[in-house]
């Protein structure tokens, strides 16, 4: 604990370094000159070999068990029932955390009521209208469109933690529905047996929300990318662009596949029968008069409302022609009767038995991870923009519990939508209660207002449903991902492309696949660096990156690019770093000295395996046939350890050639 | 380029550091007192304000393609027909390239001859009964077993580079082709059929290595870990055994499936029919006396051919008793006929049109896969031992022609051999001439001596089988991994249950998979560790691996275990190191300062995606809001590319919170 800080021992240079003086450098070592503050300080007093000992003696790294719990619950002890607090502090601080309308409720105020008012109203009318062809979407009957839009936005409010978010069907996931349980059950054939999967579903898909926000289980979430929901969002806002056209055609024989092909070939078909130009005529200049409004809007702030209650304007508007005109005795398809009254208990139709339960539970959980992804991105984006915290796994049981009452309710899955979150935050909304303004509008107009939609056209649910996807193709957000990372922007290209030419789920699956490639690929690249001195400083830095930094000749440094020296790499690093070394000697052949030193910088190697440590001693074995030394600066916990457990270091002679850093490596063979 | 280097700027005082004086130790910066050495050259008068331009203005990385073509080819261009040589020198290097026999061949000696004679012979009486058995293990005929110890050891021995490895038919290859195949062709009602099939994967199986070995794609020989090998390969040794149960009981009807648990039900089922005891004493006994001749080779190292040789004493013995006493009338089952002769042709049986042709590629490619790892890995292990270096690209070179050669002259795939490498070893064999002397006593054996097999019982084949099993269950090896590596020793018992109880497909594929998904926890773990200042360094390293290291006040310094900040772990590691600065908070208001400084050491950092640039602004915004300043220090290459193209440093304001490394942003705010 005491030995001289100055040169490296006798020991060493015995063991060691019988190389000549020959580097060309010598470097200002922060060792070498002991400073006055130093030796104020009792362990400042170490020398290099001591130092040595700190990295061979570590401590034993935490086991496997340690890794991966702390891998599955990042904020391990956070979990609310292990805090010691009295049973009654606890209960309350339970309550408030699971209720977060407890904590912001007491600051509620009037003036916060209006603004939430307004915006409620104003979601209510763009809400109505899209829930009715959002459910069309899914195959169901337009009623459960609007239950939707009614249990579950209520029970996000006294348990949903974002405050702009608009809770409800959207286009996304009804189409994932329609287009994952269609293969199991034909909705035209056996629409009751259709309807009672999609409840069954939409349970299991909100018991899985819970059960990840209950488990903090939220890094399931993430392993949809951003670059793959992009490409996700994207492909699917066009499939369901392609759907409309059945409605806005007036088309009778439509395909039930989803993709481009399939639906290019059922239109086209169509073509070949008599079809009903009404239908197309009143579709098409509503949705020119949507597109108009949002324009209007865009260009002058103050009309924000104005895009928001054009769907339901239109709706009106094209009911009361129709209406008038008896339009739909001229071939204009209309909605007909709608089922008005409360949401019904469904608590029946739920199916935990019989030959589709399995089915149904893989069907939710790709549907619960799905809305899970969208409505926590589109609350963290708003979150982050007014600048408050939105807890994930909160989010999650609350979306998890919404979707559970939802399937007792006649509700199919409901999540964060896009369209309706930006309406809400723009109309002003200040907390949860304008998702609360809207169920209860939506609840009034199901129980006095299902009949006057009778008459309405079903082309104008297409155009509302048309109008809304703009808003999921974000071609800016690609060309970014594409600008920032190439082997990203294959994985949303490649969701974007399986969406619209396979399938929904080839399309997930072909972005998830693409997005762990990537992280294998880039984990396990061979990458080796030659390393240099940056002038000035005891810092070794990558020579390409630093064109700056000074090789010495007689010594080749070599960090590892991959955080893993496994099987499916060692070799290649190994056979390249043989090749670099070869290089290098016939590059010094003729006008410098020979390689004498290798020294392998492991500080970004996290971890090796047995065929790492197998070929890092074949290499020193190569190495020094060759005549040269190959030692290791900075090995990190997990390595050393493993090293040592394998018997390396001692294979090394007594464990002096492993250094704490390049500098102190470079300062041993000076 | 020539600010003074001691003090940092006043810029950047006023830009970033508004701190009070509070780190309570000064470190000895290098940077601090220029020494003599420093002055002598100009590029080492640099400030640390110049430093960090060196880090924002670093040159443009390489790009993906670049990236990936370094990945698949990292030995870029050692490529022969790229060199720059002249026509006939090229052609010499080539032709030397290709056969090797051609270098060594020049100074082999009759002394060599000697002891290749002796290892060859050796190895041919190992052979011959090894490979009738192996032949049957693949539900060939006998036959088939010894056409392969023909051919491909010719090959191999003018174009490997292992001097110890002997080629011919293996145990496990044996198994994995009849396990494989037999799900596409019956080999009991369709024998022909079934061996085309066979001959036509091997053949498959030979392009595949060698187009591996020409496209220099070893790296898809390393996608089967070494430990997953040990678990498939002790997994297929007690199938493999499990499988001789017909032989040595004389079962008749026994089951097409390798699972424990068909085999057993099957033997069990077997035991209700009267069964031929005289198998089982012929078996057993000629197993005991090879497994003493074993033991007794082991004890003495001169005896070394014995266990060599005692197989084919045992089949003689067996044989001869057989005959003698015409055991096969009391229901001994025997070989009876062996087509003799030299290998006929089997162009015409190899199929490369009908229903079959794509199952055979699949299977060629696994068995290319298996075969060639078995067999670089034993005569990697030799030739590390011997000293030299084998050429895995030429390896898979050479046995893919020799597989494909022998596909047609009716060869199944053929493979280095555990058990006879290790016998060749130890024969003292010198050059690949013993696998060339070991052919051709097989030839004359064909030729001349096929007939006096007739009456070779079947039991004595299994029992040969049955005593080379041992040396292909590494229970020393599985302990290692287990010591060394948790998750890898997952990955063995998963391929050892996998081939136990499932397939050996599925054996393959868990072993793969967990190997996988081993790499993307590693990579992706959400880890972040403190980091301490080591006494009397300017090093700082993880406060766990290093306790001795000394945290300062009032700063964080964290550092990224991960190599990659993307989608699945972005959230996690910001929620993380929010929770620990909060931690840290609570901490320190009882008798420590306020944190004020965070630094992020992203050293560690590969590379980084769109969500962990987000993840990053985020956690910048966060910590800005609870009054912490967030720095960056010493990112790579990639990773400051990526945050420059993203405007990431624009948003720090001007880019002056990127440091060189830990200690120069300790340095700035001091």
């Amino acid at each position: 604990m005491a030995s001289p800080t100055s040169e490296p021992t006798i020991t060493q240079e015995i063991a060691l370094c019988k190389f000549p003086q020959t580097l060309q450098m010598t470097m200002p070592s922060p060792t070498s000159e002991p400073t006055m503050t130093q030796e104020m300080f009792e362990p400042e007093k170490h020398g290099s070999t001591e130092r040595i000992q700190w990295v061979l003696n570590t401590p034993k790294p935490p086991g496997l068990g340690c890794e991966l719990m702390e891998t599955a619950f990042p904020c391990g002890n956070n979990i609310p029932f292990l805090s010691k607090q009295s049973t009654r502090k606890y209960l309350i601080s339970f309550m408030q955390a699971t209720f977060p309308i407890l904590s912001w409720g007491r600051n509620y105020t009037a003036i916060k009521f209006k603004n939430d008012l307004l915006a409620g109203l104003t979601l209510a009318s763009l809400c109505i209208p899209q829930s009715i062809g959002y459910a069309t979407l899914a195959k169901l009957d337009p009623e459960y469109g609007l239950y939707t839009s009614v249990v579950p936005p209520l029970i996000y409010a006294v348990m949903g933690t974002s405050r702009e978010i608009a809770i409800g069907p959207v286009a996304v996931i009804s189409l994932l529905l329609s287009s994952l349980i269609q293969g199991i059950e034909d909705p035209v054939a056996n629409p009751v047996a259709y309807q009672k999967l999609v409840l069954t579903t939409t349970f299991f898909a909100g018991a899985f929300q819970a059960a990840f926000g209950i488990f903090r289980s939220g890094f399931l979430v993430d392993f949809l990318s951003h670059a793959a929901l992009v490409g996700f969002t994207a492909g699917a806002a066009i499939v369901i662009g392609l759907q409309q056209l059945k409605s806005l055609l007036g088309i009778t024989q439509f395909t039930n596949k989803t993709d481009v092909i399939s639906v290019i070939k059922a239109v086209w078909r169509s073509f070949e029968h008599p079809w009903r130009p009404y239908n197309f005529i009143i579709g098409c200049s509503f949705l020119c008069f949507i597109l108009i409004t949002r324009f209007l809007g865009r260009r002058n702030r103050k009309l924000f409302w104005l895009p928001a209650i054009a769907p339901l304007l239109s709706v009106i508007l094209a009911t009361l022609i129709v209406f008038l005109t008896r339009a739909d005795k001229h071939g204009v398809k209309i909605v007909k009767h709608i089922k008005g009254g409360l949401n019904p208990s469904s608590v029946h139709q739920l199916q935990f038995k019989g030959p589709h339960v399995g089915e149904a539970a893989k069907v939710g959980l790709i549907v619960a991870i799905v809305a899970l992804t969208e409505a926590i991105a589109v609350g963290r984006s708003l979150a982050s923009l007014k600048g408050y915290h939105l807890d994930g796994n909160k989010e999650m049981v609350a979306m998890g519990v919404m979707n559970i009452i939802g399937s007792f309710t006649s509700c199919y899955v409901a999540t964060g939508s896009f369209s309706r979150t930006a309406v809400n935050f723009s109309a002003g909304c200040e907390t949860a209660v304008s998702n609360m303004v809207m169920a209860v509008t939506v609840l009034i107009s199901l129980e006095f207002l299902t009949r006057l939609l009778y008459y309405t056209p079903v082309a104008i649910l297409a155009s509302i449903i048309l109008s809304a996807l703009p808003g999921l193709i974000h071609i800016n957000e690609a060309y970014n991902i594409w600008k920032i990372d190439k082997l990203d922007f294959f994985a949303c290209i490649g969701a974007f492309l399986g969406v619209l030419f396979a399938s929904v789920e080839i399309g997930l699956l072909v972005a998830v696949a693409i997005s762990f490639a990537k992280i294998i690929l880039i984990s396990i690249r061979p990458g080796t660096e030659f390393l240099g001195r940056l002038p000035g400083t005891n810092i070794y830095g990558d020579v390409n990156q630093y064109p700056m930094a000074v090789k010495t000749s007689g010594v080749l440094i070599l960090r590892l690019k991959s955080a893993l020296l496994c099987f499916a790499n060692a070799n290649f690093v190994r056979q390249r770093i043989i090749k670099w070394v070869t290089e290098e000697e016939g590059d010094t052949e003729n006008n410098q000295e020979k390689v004498k030193l290798v020294i392998l910088d492991l500080s970004c190697l996290m971890d090796i395996d047995t065929s790492g440590i197998a070929s890092l001693v074949e290499l020193y074995k190569n190495l020094d046939s060759s005549g040269m030394k190959m030692v290791i600066a900075n090995p990190r916990w997990q390595v050393i350890h493993k090293l040592k457990v394998a018997n390396f270091v001692d294979k090394f002679g007594g464990g002096v050639s492993v250094f704490l850093s390049v500098g102190e490596a470079m300062d041993a063979f000076k």
